[in-house]
């Protein structure tokens, strides 16, 4: 993949390349987004954008819409959105049986799972410019003797160089072969389907590029790839993930999205605005300014980006009712709204006394304990009970740690 | 696999393993060849001992020869031979496209050929004891599903640990996720068969050591990996290989046997006695020694040697008469029988000038150019003409090189 200078499109689909690219991590290969519009605006027909989706997820949240809004983008300009329904590898499950978060699904409950899933898509997307394909219709024929031949334009090389792979390899970790096939079986989906375009997280991007491969070994133009950054989740450390816990669902109500977006580390507040909301650069940039001064502007960036957020999937007015609805249930714990962030000490549980400690909170682990007798510790305005020295991390990382009415921390990480 | 103590045998089982294990490379695991046997007594059966065949050979050689000798020792203690086809691998063809020796096969070609192969099996095997299975019966009729589930087992380390491919990862050269996928093939009809033991060259060992990985998958008992020596060539360089030239079929005519084996070079007159004959290990010993010592003693050994190989696949008379034929052909061409060996320089082709030079035949490359023109150059007794200054590797490498009629040199290597 040669970098190449793009070539010169009409004013009309300049336009189009520069909003779709906005906010892209990268686009392989360079210029390749300009050429698919324009060849799309030769033969007069809409792109095929593709989008695998995974059909164990159950609930869309604010992190899976970051690249859904971008396909929304390309469906705007008159183009396709295939999404494939990953339900072979659904069904075949996960053979190694190390991972938790994909487990094996009939075919019925694959099927039951993706139509909720899809539905939940329509919350972003354009119903009218849909295709959904569901992998089992291609990859479910296939022989042995059909893989041995289509493998044959993968090198283990190339394969390897996809970064959880490398990173694996090079510590000895375990790859099974199967792992090594799942690129090609994703790849093979964009033949199948005719993929101009693959959208996917930057987690995707080597999957996507096998793709091309296998396209160019059909005689097919290969297509061009995507990739769009990840955002991280409500601890600000992981990515946000349905199975980590950390996650805004789209589909929760307005309050509880609010409340959960105001618990996100100061340091993410520009991150969030500018992949899960629909704020311009300038109001970005100037909440980020706000979010980097700290103290109470730090809190009001926060506020207005939760806001953002519920109002793209409630609307403004429930936007405003869940801001009010959080500002009273905080006063009515007499919770204070602007504290400063407190790191949580490392390890699963953590152990209380150290918490309060680092936090500033106490002087010493023997005045923690102290104050826990006392019942005069709170997390998130509920008091916590003597026994409760140890808690599991989970409870603890974003919420609101307190002694007395005074003293009180948000504990992130 | 841990090395563990053989099991302790009664006096005619370990006899038995004594004679299955000589001449072996490996035994892996330790002391599974000896489990193995006991399991057989034990059973009331005989064990299933694998071989693959490869459908695209039609001609048998003496280095082929190797581990089919040693396939028919167990049959000789009752045991069954059990050869697999590789029909599958055979119509699928090298999608690679890059190695010339492996074509892509009809189903029929594949069986004509493997009969007329597996009839010359016949020489050396009991018939009476063979099974023939084909390997397209079981991975024919797989799916994608079945290879994504089996393929779980394997771990990418443990298949770039074979190595061909760890040579080849280390050098940055493409290793096709195809290639990888053949060691599993092979280790799935070590499942199918119900392969006790594995047979092969010491090339063979990673691919036979996936058997084990795939039974134990199915909860089958693991079979043991024997591997055996790879005999070289007649140039006494590369491996014995049909696509090479460098080979004795077992099926050519006993003076031609003969007249090939009076080529290899002195250094590989003990380890043909050892791979190629059934001359004793005492014998062995022997003619090894006076090999080594050079001159007419080593050309004595080879003679031996070559009688001993002809003796095996044409019997005594044959071996006497071939031996006979060849000294009256000599005498008739005025060739010296024992000369000694020159190296033939790099390259190919290679300057027959450079090449007189080298092996002191001549003064000078002036010299050698008058001897050619004067027609007193003779390769192998016949001589050659004035214009052939470059000529094939092939058609010196092992060859009697002769100026006149006093001076001439074995070319080597």
């Amino acid at each position: 993949m040669t970098a190449k200078t793009a070539p010169v499109l009409p004013p009309e689909l300049a336009e189009q390349a520069a909003v779709l690219a906005a906010g892209t991590e990268q686009i392989l290969p360079a210029g390749g987004l300009e050429e698919k519009l324009l060849l799309a605006r030769e033969e007069g027909r809409p792109l095929r954008v593709k989008l695998g989706i995974d059909p164990s997820a159950d609930e869309l949240h604010i992190g899976n819409a970051v690249v859904l809004r971008k396909l929304r983008q390309f469906q705007d300009y008159g183009h396709l959105a295939v999404l494939i329904v990953g339900d072979f590898t659904g069904q075949v499950g996960d053979p190694t049986g190390k991972s938790a978060t994909r487990k094996q699904l009939s075919r019925e409950q694959t099927a039951a799972n993706s139509a909720t899933y899809v539905e939940q898509l329509m919350c972003i997307l354009d119903r009218d410019r849909v295709e959904i394909r569901r992998n089992a219709d291609w990859l479910g024929p296939m022989t042995l003797a059909d893989v041995v031949r289509e493998t044959s334009v993968l090198t283990v090389a190339q394969l390897l160089e996809r970064d959880d792979f490398a990173n694996r390899f090079a510590a000895r970790q375990a790859i099974s072969l199967t792992e090594l096939l799942y690129p090609f079986l994703q790849g093979y989906d964009s033949y199948a389907i005719d993929a101009d375009i693959e959208l996917g997280g930057t987690d995707q991007t080597y999957n996507n590029l096998v793709g091309r491969n296998i396209q160019r070994a059909h005689g097919k133009a290969p297509q061009v790839v995507l990739t769009l950054p990840l955002l991280e989740g409500l601890d600000g450390v992981e990515k946000m993930s349905k199975s980590l816990g950390n996650y805004v669902a789209i589909t929760e109500p307005a309050a509880e999205q609010f409340g959960k977006l105001m618990s996100i580390p100061d340091a993410l507040v520009a991150r969030y605005a500018t992949l899960a909301t629909d704020l311009t650069p300038d109001e970005i940039a100037e909440l980020a300014a706000r979010a980097s001064a700290g103290g109470p502007a730090a809190g009001a960036a926060k506020r207005a980006v939760a806001a953002a957020v519920v109002r793209l999937y409630h609307g403004a007015d429930a936007a405003r009712a869940a801001e009010a609805r959080f500002d009273a249930t905080f006063r009515n714990r007499e919770l204070p709204t602007d504290v400063p962030d407190a790191a949580l000490p490392a390890g699963d549980p953590v152990h209380l006394p150290a918490v309060l400690t680092a936090a500033g909170l106490v002087a010493s682990t023997s005045e923690a304990r102290r104050q826990l007798r006392a019942g005069a510790v709170k997390i998130d305005g509920a008091r916590i009970g003597d026994g409760a020295l140890d808690l599991p991390r989970a409870e603890l990382a974003g919420k609101v740690l307190q002694v007395g009415k005074r003293k009180a921390a948000r504990l992130v990480g």
